[in-house]
């Protein structure tokens, strides 16, 4: 039986900050976006960057990519996803976001390769903790108590 | 005769501010230092941003990918080159950095679309100036003088 | 009778990218968090930036201050305050953000001069329409509706 | 004989993504601006943020105000200068900022303590090694033979 992979949605407002002189969002300001949801996803699973370290892990970004679809400006309320792709060799996550009508206003993915801490080296398969919170999530279990 | 895209590099010094809790430059952060070389290379064109506006044009990026092979760190002198890809329907420019060892650090490339200030509408070719002022600076004449 | 001067409460969270290299926020970004509950506070007086474009006025910051009590770190959540200080000549509003644990972090004051959009010229007294709403909002009345 | 503080001068340019949707730089963007300036005065002592922390020490920033007089735009020269006020017990930087034209854009200062790393405290006095420092670039010796 197939079950859904892990993915979560947040809210949030544009800040004035994070607009540029042509009204919009500049689009660098996106990948701010990305790891805001990431991080809510990563969370979820019950392994944020915190849970990472504390298992001996990092998980550095190795690539990242961002189609521009319809700009943000000040003040709109984004709705963003996160999802998860991949998760055996490399974390694979993908985004969405939508603007308060609902159009899609920004898509990309990005990719991070596990971290040995204690060994200071890279991971060609991610570690079996990613795995088992994963497994959790998708049985519903809740990811705290993977 | 075939003659090289234009290209250029400059150099620039890692700030404390762009550097993350791991001891490295935010994987966000490559996008300004992307723009700070792009925009070098437009003005060697001749065509910046205010040159852009000036002649009616904006070129809003509509996509980026960045591959993140060796870190940066506090205080490092990056050398960042950027070179033309294309310029006929979108203009695509690609981006290397290394770090004071010669090292490629990041390299990733971005795509704008010519955007028409007056009409209000994206464009499907690039406006005839940017093919003029890139026809200047590959014929060895100075892009202020296209 | 006395009534309290304007001021709101807002919560968020400490992201990944606004954390330096010695595990703490930033100092520069604290400017980002004062401009974030600055905005909740204008938009609940109904007097939010677009709001003042609308009226024909911007608020451009002529001064800031900061102090820095207790470092804030990944993933806290933050309750930030903001009130209105002064709103006759200059439109002063003070700030005050607390960790998780109630203790104060950080505050500050930032100092904004009213700028005539169509005359082009900064105001030695703020508009009566500042005033209105101010008022509007001590008197108990909704600031949308000032 | 009386000897000027340690001063430095630097130049840039204001980059695209430092401007806001009001055309001129963002107020919070200023703090990169001083600690751009501030860390080439403390290289210019030879006691860098790298050094400080070999030599046992942070200086974590405690207080910063900033009066901004001139706005700065999109691709302006900007010149600053930092200039060492108190070292004693705090270690507290002015700042200036010119534009090309020669006016002043902003004006401020930022305060830091001494922060011992091995004891995990904050230190009433800053350490003999700044003072040496100081003293050695006041004499005219370079700090790097400090």
């Amino acid at each position: 039986m197939s079950r859904a992979m892990p993915s979560i949605e947040i809210e949030f407002q544009v800040e004035f900050y994070d607009v540029d002189s042509m009204q919009v969002v500049w689009h660098g300001h996106y990948l701010k976006y990305f790891e805001k949801v990431r991080c809510a996803l990563l969370n979820a699973l019950g392994y944020g960057y915190l849970e990472m370290r504390e298992s001996g892990y990092a998980f550095p970004v190795i690539g990242v990519s961002v189609k521009y679809i319809h700009p943000l400006t000040f003040g709109e309320k984004v709705r963003a996803r996160a999802w998860l792709e991949e998760y055996e060799n490399c974390l694979i996550i993908s985004y969405a976001l939508y603007n308060a009508a609902g159009k899609m206003a920004t898509r990309g993915s990005s990719t991070q390769m596990a971290y040995d801490l204690a060994g200071n080296e890279s991971c060609l398969v991610c570690p079996d903790i990613l795995l088992e919170k994963v497994q959790a999530f998708m049985d519903g279990r809740s990811g705290e108590s993977a």
